[in-house]
């Protein structure tokens, strides 16, 4: 429980009717869209609440609050749409949860420079939407992108769905503004590019709330493309859709959207442009007229050279038609299933091996009844694979047991196939066991040592990220 | 003076012919290319010169040096091949310099999934002409190519002539291995793409020595272009010019080369190309066959839509052939001149004023008898300018106040323009003084923290990059 003279020194901050406390008004804020968070509170076990939830209208706000929890040593929990998807959210009673959905305002669309400065709490639609009718594109594509903030995006290192020439949200960061947790303002990134010591920007890209508050985005834009083309391949073999994404991307093309799905992702999602036997590569170009024809017919040969078959691009066209539609959790809930998505990484020549030995593990967990995978974002070095899994049990509570050891066959099987445990989704509390894959023992002490020096007093969204913090 | 004590356990470790420490041996090594501690040398006034140069042949060496030196509290300098032009290198007797020369293999050329691993000291060229034997390019080109190092790219934050399509090295390092201060060898970089936390990779970038020591890099490659075609505008404007650049990459071309030289280099660095009156572009496309050919005719009609003359393609032959010929800085003093190129950055509508500004005050300089500027890396936000200044005095001696206030007056005007004070050189010890202007103070305190918390002692290129560390 927080205590009463803190509420009422938040209250001074933000005003008494921004400081909520009674378990029915803090019910929202309790935790993030993960869904082993959802299936506990489905199920009524889930633990915990914050203390407060506050909501700041103002960077001075920000910093009020943050170096108010330094002097009282109480922690903090920044909360933009809560559309996360890995636990990084559930803050405790003894915390103060930052909302920062009120910090809202679209500051400035430059479109002379291709700039766009939003508050962090702008939600991602909105930001798209301001920039649209000036044009423009912020050319960043989540499938959250309706639930989730700006300052969300950079939090989590997001990915959009048109990465592959726009790349990710890390490409597009121009600046940041951000509340360090001993209260000062930093603003991080004056220039197009700068050789101006280690980039400080990319202590917060990623940092899920541990480093600081990001209160303030700017990020580059690109004008509204002159062309879009679809095109959509029948895949034989994995392998052949792969190796076709491999040599398109090599030879330097860059179609903004390449997806790849296995044969029962195709079945399940492109049901009608299905071929037997086959799964699916779908893309979608765009950009200046010349640029994209000659990349359609560039990569029509290179996809025939791959034993491809060419398809109905109105599978593309319904694919981005349908593309962010997704059941809730407690839909599924309800018909006895948890499902969940898991995106990993790895070089070219071994994301065979770690499709096979996943879907291998996956189905052979006592109930699991689906493990699939499509790709979604491709690189001259690799590719993704975005697993999807689902399982069942009599009881609901007996699936949390089930979905960690889906999740933990998926992070070790991809260690051991040498790839990366997190494309995109971020680390959370679900992937926290198993970032030493990625970071190795002597590099998550350099996080710990980081974080320490960031944060002493350990106060920002403590249980998030680093293992051992 | 170090202690023979230290002498005897450095050569305990590398062996006693890789410790060098009369004043002979250690001549050259005494500072890097910095035209300012070359002058000092020319003028014999320079001070200074490391206690000890050290070669060491592996990973391990290298990592028993830096634990060796915190023990005894040693500060430590690396060097790789001296190229740096920012005085990043310039220690004392009390100092060890660790010369990474020695580590110069080429570990990995991975054609498959286009990465190559290298030792730190390998040479640039060297680097290049390996995975060229594969049909592959790294596509960094500094000037410095062919004396510098893999890891001085990263440490310095290098930008190659080819960046605008290629991007700069943070865009090509797929990972890094790296000594910390506390002797700890972490492999930073495991995937294509990665949200597991913030990517400690930027820790060193940049870091121009002072986090940790770079002792093996892996980078992205690319396949050798299809096709590469030349294209040169002549500009009535720096302005037209300016404006044709931006309306090219907005519109969403890449080509890898965009050169705008002003009116004075034009008449200086091509002669026979150069019309009364005009500035000169120059772009250099390259990239698979259908989309060079569309780039080049997209560009064509932008160029003309700007006013820009289409000139003789020859030009940019000439240009790729001599391009990284400079003269050695002896050579100037000789004729009693001091050169020096400054490299800034803006958004695109302040690059103008930015030029004016430093062109101005740069002119007033007693003793400066040119000043001039080029554009060589452009981005859809904004443009850089690399100045070139050249001053005479009587007395060699005097010419250090005069050089030292034209970096002062192209900094300070730069950063009343609201631009980027280091494009792609670094900071260094010329710099230094002026990276409040990029990071303002509650930036520097976070550089300074970080600092603190990877080297506690000190020990890593003291004196250079950050101000107060």
């Amino acid at each position: 429980m927080l205590d009463q003279d803190l509420i009422k020194s938040l209250e001074g901050i933000v005003g008494s009717e921004k400081v909520l406390t009674s378990d029915e008004d803090v019910a929202d804020r309790r935790h993030d869209y993960w869904v082993l968070s959802h299936l506990q509170s489905w199920v009524d076990v889930f633990e915990g609440r914050p203390g407060a939830v506050i909501s700041p209208s103002s960077v001075e706000e920000v910093q009020a609050v943050v170096r108010l929890a330094s002097e009282t040593n109480t922690a903090v929990v920044p909360f933009g749409l809560g559309s996360g998807v890995c636990g990084g959210v559930r803050p405790d009673q003894s915390m103060i949860l930052i909302d920062l959905s009120g910090l809202n305002q679209i500051r400035e669309i430059d479109a002379f420079n291709l700039k766009a400065t939003f508050d962090a709490g702008v939600n991602g639609l909105h930001a798209e939407e301001s920039v649209t009718a000036h044009g423009l594109t912020i050319g960043h594509w989540p499938q959250s992108i309706a639930l989730s903030s700006v300052g969300g995006w950079v939090s989590t290192r997001a990915a959009g769905q048109f990465s592959t020439a726009y790349g990710n949200i890390e490409d597009m960061v121009y600046s940041l503004e951000v509340v360090l947790p001993n209260g000062d303002l930093v603003i991080l990134g004056k220039a197009p590019r700068a050789a101006a010591g280690p980039d400080l920007r990319h202590l917060l890209i990623g940092a899920e709330g541990t480093m600081g508050i990001i209160t303030g985005v700017t990020l580059c834009l690109r004008q509204q493309p002159e062309r879009r083309e679809y095109r959509v391949f029948h895949t034989p073999s994995l392998a052949a859709g792969i190796e076709a994404q491999r040599r398109i991307l090599q030879a330097g093309w860059l179609p903004p959207v390449m997806r790849q799905y296995d044969e029962r992702e195709t079945r399940r999602t492109f049901k009608s442009w299905c071929m037997e036997g086959h799964g699916l590569l779908l893309m979608v170009h765009e950009g200046p007229e010349g640029r994209v024809e000659a990349e359609v017919n560039a990569i029509d040969d290179l996809a025939e050279s791959c034993g491809l078959v060419l398809g109905d691009s109105a599978a593309g066209e319904h694919w981005m038609e349908n593309r962010n539609h997704v059941p809730t959790w407690d839909e599924l809930f309800d018909r006895g299933l948890i499902v969940d998505t898991v995106e990993v990484s790895s070089s070219w020549s071994d994301i065979e091996t770690l499709y096979d030995k996943v879907i291998e593990a996956v189905s052979e967990i006592s109930g699991v009844v689906a493990v699939s995978a499509h790709s979604s974002h491709a690189y001259r070095t690799g590719i993704n694979l975005y697993f999807s899994f689902a399982a069942t049990a009599e009881n609901p509570i007996d699936l949390e047991p089930i979905y960690l050891e889906c999740w933990k066959q998926i992070m070790e099987k991809t260690a051991e196939c040498g790839g990366g445990i997190a494309h995109h989704h971020g680390v959370g509390r679900v992937r926290k066991p198993y970032l030493v894959h990625d970071l190795g023992e002597s590099g998550l002490a350099l996080l710990r040592n980081i974080k320490n020096a960031l944060d002493p007093q350990g106060l920002l969204n403590p249980g998030n990220l680093i293992p051992d913090a």
